[in-house]
């Protein structure tokens, strides 16, 4: 099963958003028109407005106004790709950059900046009360999250709790948020937004983990980029602290190669395969079928509509997500 | 005449919304803690702040009101700085960065992204009703003001209409919005406000015209850097579109050697020269001028109580600011 699958119905639904997101970015600067519509046609599975609109189902559904949370919280990620995008520290390790590509640094800072902006005057016209706090709220974490991520990388004596919280902020926040907000602005009842938020935060945390673990399992074919990316990048991530917790000659090979920042493929690969033999993986897989059982336990005081349905097929789909 | 000695009485008001700042970006974050006091030490004139709680005092003036607006205004003025420091052009000339400043851009990209959002948070608590949508909508402008400005760099061949609409973006309108919700939280008549947000706009626009004719004619010790600045980092000023359109072969020269950016320094001040006897400091100051003029005039159906007599005296300031 594919993950369009699940939510064929919500195909029309999706596409006004595309739209909209589209005619919101498109402005008469040609700059930014050509880096925010690249961005869209990259396209993207758009699983933040699928949260959004399966939440809303939860009570007076009316795209019109799902609409104007939906589309600013798919420009918040947008906007939040473009700024990692801003001076990839890859990139940095191959060489100087030229100075065009640090002038298209500038302009993609810009162009993210004005994507939080635009993102966050539309969802000014949502009729219901508190959306903007929320919003602003969880941009604050977002932030909080990235700076933390560029402070911990290469710490390779991080413990697991700045693991968590890490992911917490870069990740699951905006898939709660994207949960309750989808509630809030179909008027759904207090307890339902609150349960489709803890859904949310326990579903984001899974769906990170398990990215996290397909990047030392996946394929180059299925990832897009050769496995053990994070590892490159300095990102401790849940297998490897788990891998060196067990095995701590391991941890002094990584602390020796990856530090040197210019190890070669073979060193690579060595300690690809040892944190696979370390039992990393099972671990890793066994916490996300943690979060995942409480994402479903989450929603046990819902009605049972075909939202419902669809939202534990979600976390069902996480849970047996191979790339 | 200071600029402080014309709000003196307000002293203690900006001191509460200086603290606010300080509270408001101390995070656990040594990195952002950092990165942010570092700037607050900095200071600055904390003129969207003053005009916040000047415009407020034509309503019901509560300062814990009317912080939930000046801090935010401040913190995005703050965040626009952090962002104007990313991969500085005049650095990038200088030659290649280090990886180590490349890392500093990003956590100050980041930075400015926290304080963003910190602003806009801290915003959405005001009572008033309309003031997220005016602060979003300013911060679009800017970011567009931004991205014209990178766009516009090095092009000696844009006209007038361009230069006024990117400092509209990039300055006056964060002024005129400053006015406009200093007044809004203070529950003013909305009479006050559009008047006010005119002023403000007439104000920022004369503000900038004339820090663009103190970069020819101040001194390095009074700048703080040295004089031509503008023209090294190709932003295309009033004087510079009035001296090349009043004297061709100006036009000719300045091509020729600022598009090398290796120009030396007997060039650049030979340049400099010639702007200063084209007479486009005199037209620029003209325009200046009638800015200011049309500044006094939008406070004319105001009440004539203190403020307005310091609205008053911070056009003449400007009007006579000698750096």
């Amino acid at each position: 099963m594919k993950l369009t699958d699940i939510y064929w119905h919500l195909k029309s639904d999706i596409g006004k958003i595309e739209k909209d997101i589209e005619k919101n970015i498109d402005t008469n600067n040609p700059i930014l028109q050509e880096a925010s519509t690249h961005l869209l046609r990259a396209g993207g599975k758009r699983i933040r407005p699928v949260f959004v609109l399966l939440s809303a189902q939860f009570g007076n559904y009316d795209i019109n106004e799902i609409k104007k949370i939906a589309v600013p919280l798919e420009m918040i990620h947008m906007g939040s790709l473009v700024h990692d995008d801003v001076i990839d520290n890859a990139d940095l390790r191959r060489g100087r950059k030229t100075i065009k590509s640090q002038w298209d640094n500038r302009v993609a800072m810009y162009t993210g900046d004005y994507i939080f902006a635009r993102a966050i005057e539309i969802a000014t016209h949502c009729k219901a009360q508190g959306v903007n706090s929320v919003l602003a709220d969880a941009m604050v974490e977002m932030c909080l999250g990235e700076v933390e991520q560029i402070r911990d990388q290469y710490n390779w004596n991080q413990n697991l709790r700045m693991y968590f919280r890490r992911i917490k902020r870069k990740t699951a926040l905006l898939i709660a948020v994207s949960c309750q907000l989808g509630a809030l602005a179909a008027d759904a009842p207090r307890k339902y937004q609150r349960a489709l938020a803890r859904y949310g935060y326990y579903v984001g945390m899974a769906f990170q983990i398990t990215d996290d673990i397909l990047d030392f399992v996946g394929t180059e074919k299925e990832l897009g980029k050769p496995a053990g990316g994070d590892l490159i990048q300095g990102n401790v991530t849940l297998p490897t602290l788990y891998a060196m917790y067990h095995n701590s000659s391991l941890k002094g090979m990584i602390t020796r190669h990856l530090d040197q920042k210019n190890m070669d493929k073979q060193e690579l690969d060595e300690i690809i395969s040892l944190i696979k033999e370390s039992g990393a993986i099972e671990y890793s897989k066994g916490i996300t079928d943690r979060y995942l059982e409480k994402s479903r336990k989450a929603l046990e005081g819902l009605p049972n509509i075909q939202a419902k349905k669809a939202l534990i097929q979600i976390a069902d789909y996480i849970g047996d997500r191979k790339f």
